[in-house]
C-alpha cells in the first residue's frame, strides 16, 4: 500500500479555504493513506476556549469531515486528520479516521501541550487500532510522542502505522519517533505543519515542517522540508511491522521483561 | 559534580589487564561518578557458556570488584562498571555499583541480546535506584535501551542519572538516549567499547564507540569518538534531573495518562 502525509500551512480561522486546499493535494497524491497535520482545518493558536468552541466542529456535520468523506469515497482511500472537535460545549483537539464510507473512529487527545489546557477539554476517547484498508492502524497527536506508553500501547493493540498529526514547535520529535518506530517495529507517519502564528502577542510560534514517514527498523523513508506545503507518499508493507524479531533470538515484545516493569 | 565514563578497548579474556588499564583511566579522571562500559573486564564475545562461567568472577571476592573498590576508596567515587558475574553455576551479564565503602549495588541484564542467551542467564535483579553521593542513580544495561519501560521505571523510582554500560554494535542506541533522557528528563551517561571481536567464526563484532552524556533537555554534553579509548567527565546538576515540569503547565510526570495505557 502507499501510505503518506500532507504537509500544510493552514490560515487561521479559515476551515473552507484550509480544507478545500488540503483536498487539492489530496486529490493529487498517490496513496491508500493520507495523514493531515493536528488542527488542518482551523489553525492552532486560539485565543480563548470560546473561539475554539466557535470554530470547532462536530464529526457528524462538520465542514471537514464531510468533505474529507467525499474525497475517500472517492478515491477509495482512508484519510486521518486533525481536528477542533465540537462535542456539546466542549472542544476537543482530536484526530478522525475516515474511510470511503465515512468517519470510522475519532481520537481525543490525552496529552495536551502547554497553552492547550487553557483551551482544550483533555482527551477521554481510548487509544484504539482501526482496520483502514490492508492496515491497522492507531491514532496520536503531536505531543503524545514524549510519552512512550501511547506509542506502545497502540503497537500493543496492534497498530501497524502510527499516524501522528502534529503541530510540532519544538525540535525534538521527528529524531523520538524513529526511536518510537524502531522500539515498537512499527512505521510511523508525522505529518506537520509549516508557516508561524502569532495570535497571542509575544508568543510567535513557528511550526518547523519535517513531515515523516518511518519504517519499523527506523529508516527515514521520507522526511519533508522544514518550510513550503509537501505531500508524500511511499510504497509500505504494514504485514512487516506484524513482525517483532530484531534478532533471530529477540522478539521485543516478548522479551519485555514486564515482571520487572512499573507504570 | 562530575560525571563521566571511560570508554575502553579490553582485550578478550584477559581479565587483569583489563582492570588495571580502566584504573590508569580512572586514576587520571576528575569524576565523581564513572561509569565503564558492559564486560569491560573479560570482553564481550564467548565461545560457550563453560568459557563465560570460567572467566566470570563473583561480586565479593573477584578481581575487578575487588581493584575498582580500591579506587573508590582512595578517590571518594563511585563506578558502575559492567562484568560478568558468578554467581554458583551460573553467569550474569552484570553491573556493579561501587562506592568509597565498596560494593553498593548489582544489576543483572534483564534483556539479554541474540547470542547472549546461550551464554548468560537473564537477569532476576530489580530496577533499583541508589545513592551515588549527590545523585540517585540507575543502572540499565546496552540492550536494555530498547525497551523503553526500563528508563522509565528507574526514572519514576526517582533515578537521576541512568547510567548504562554498553557494547553497543549497531548504529541506534546513541540517538534514542537522547529520546529516554528527554522523555523522563534524566541524565544518561552511556559508556561504550571500541575495538572489534572476532572470536566465533564469521561472527565479527564491530563496537561503535561514541560513549555520550545527556541532559534532561536532549542535549548531548559529550559525545566520543567512534574508535579509541577515551575519558570523559562532564558538570552535572542531578537536582536538575528532578525537576520534571517541560513547559510551565506540562509536568511530564503527572501528565502522564496511565489510565490510557497498558503494560
Amino acid at each position: 500500500m502507499k501510505a503518506g502525509f500532507i504537509q500544510t500551512h493552514p490560515e487561521f480561522g479559515r476551515i473552507k479555504e484550509n480544507v478545500e486546499s488540503a483536498l487539492k493535494e489530496i486529490d493529487s497524491l498517490d496513496a491508500d493513506l493520507v495523514v493531515l497535520p493536528e488542527l488542518f482545518s482551523t489553525g492552532y493558536q486560539f485565543r480563548t476556549k470560546e473561539e475554539a468552541l466557535k470554530l470547532s466542529e462536530p464529526v457528524d456535520g462538520g465542514y471537514a469531515a464531510g468533505r474529507l468523506s467525499e474525497a475517500a469515497k472517492k478515491k477509495k482511500i482512508h484519510i486521518v486528520a486533525g481536528f477542533a472537535e465540537k462535542a456539546g460545549k466542549k472542544t476537543y483537539n482530536s484526530s478522525m479516521l475516515i474511510g470511503p464510507r465515512g468517519v470510522v473512529g475519532v481520537y481525543r487527545k490525552a496529552h495536551l501541550f502547554w497553552n492547550e489546557k487553557k483551551i482544550f477539554s483533555r482527551g477521554d476517547t481510548d487509544l484504539k487500532v482501526y482496520r483502514a484498508g490492508g492496515a491497522k492502524i492507531g491514532m496520536m497527536i503531536c505531543f503524545d510522542w514524549i510519552f512512550p506508553e501511547v506509542a506502545r500501547t497502540l503497537a500493543l493493540r496492534g497498530a501497524e502505522i502510527i499516524c501522528q498529526p502534529s503541530n510540532l514547535v519544538l525540535p525534538y520529535c521527528p529524531q523520538a519517533m524513529i526511536t518510537r518506530s524502531l522500539e515498537n517495529r512499527v512505521f510511523s507517519i508525522t505529518a506537520n505543519r509549516v508557516g508561524t502564528e502569532e495570535r497571542v502577542r509575544g508568543t510567535r510560534l513557528h511550526f518547523i515542517g519535517t513531515s515523516q514517514i518511518v519504517a519499523p527498523n527506523g529508516s527515514v523513508l521520507y522526511r519533508a522540508a522544514g518550510d513550503g506545503v509537501e505531500a508524500a507518499s511511499m510504497d509500505i508493507k504494514p504485514e512487516e511491522a506484524r513482525d517483532k524479531d530484531i534478532t533471530p533470538m529477540n522478539n521485543i515484545f516478548k522479551d519485555r521483561r514486564k515482571d520487572l516493569f512499573v507504570l
